[in-house]
């Protein structure tokens, strides 16, 4: 299974984000179109305090227009190890500093039509300091420990994939840990 | 916490997805610019087997150049109900037709770029038919059992956040059942 890129149109090189159109040849001949987004990918960071609480933030989507539960998650600068990134998002986006840190899962989120992959890191042995985000950044820390958490993925107050996902790897890690 | 559009710019509006680009007013004052990628919603099915089995699909996903392993989803058709739209895309990407469906949860894929909200369905009591998807996918059915799908998670091998997502409905649906 594989599809030849024939030609690409590009219609948007932005700031985040680049869109661009491929025309692609299946092995079975037949051409088609796909719509692609490129993105630079991103770290996410499930932070889990002593008392087993993981780190929320609330932030206002313009995409979704809706203020939103999510785990703190950001662009990785040029040239800056992974790592790095998800320590620098984790005290931009809530004030926690991370003593340790290790490497989950990297996924897709959007393998349809966007090119990003998210890298997944669990930060523990947290210390509270002040929170430093972007000027153009409103962000709300909040600590929920998992079991209210998952009461909020059914109620549909937390409606976020990355989120959700970043919740079975800190369950999986408490398991781990105990 | 909310951004008031200033001035909206379109840059592409294709099949699939639109792109645009939002000049914004914080509450603070500042302005910002959002890149924001419009998407029309799909659905997601999570297939259970009379075994507890999970249905799978491997197909090559052009914006990642990779075969990857997915749980079935697709676009809803318009003015399509969406439990129609579950029903069809799991009967047309793996030949299984469901008696049984019911909604589980909505959510974002990418809040932080596009509208997408995906809608997960549980669907059970499956029979097999033939597969009739689209002329311009490729697709291949694969059924897993859950332990050896979370294994395939921490090995790399499944690495699709809505995936992930429908394990855990599966997994929570099951404990539910049981």
């Amino acid at each position: 299974m594989f599809e030849k890129t024939i030609k690409t149109t590009y219609y948007y090189k932005g700031r985040m984000i680049n869109m661009r159109d491929d025309e692609v040849e299946l092995d079975n001949g037949k051409v088609s179109r796909r719509e692609i987004v490129e993105h630079p990918g991103a770290v996410i960071i499930v932070a889990l305090t002593e008392n087993k609480e993981l780190v929320f933030i609330k932030q206002f989507r313009k995409p979704v227009e809706k203020v939103i539960f999510e785990i703190p998650a950001g662009l990785v600068n040029k040239g800056e190890e992974l790592e790095t990134a998800a320590k620098r998002e984790l005290k931009e986006e809530t004030g926690y500093v991370a003593a340790k840190i290790q490497k989950s899962i990297s996924a897709y989120t959007t393998p349809g039509y966007s090119t990003e992959i998210i890298h997944y890191y669990i930060a523990t042995d947290l210390k509270k300091e002040l929170q430093s985000f972007d000027e153009d950044e409103q962000i709300e820390a909040e600590l929920l420990d998992l079991k209210t958490a998952w009461k909020k993925v059914s109620s549909g107050e937390i409606m976020d994939n990355k989120t959700i996902v970043g919740m079975v790897l800190a369950e999986k890690f408490l398991q781990g840990e105990s």
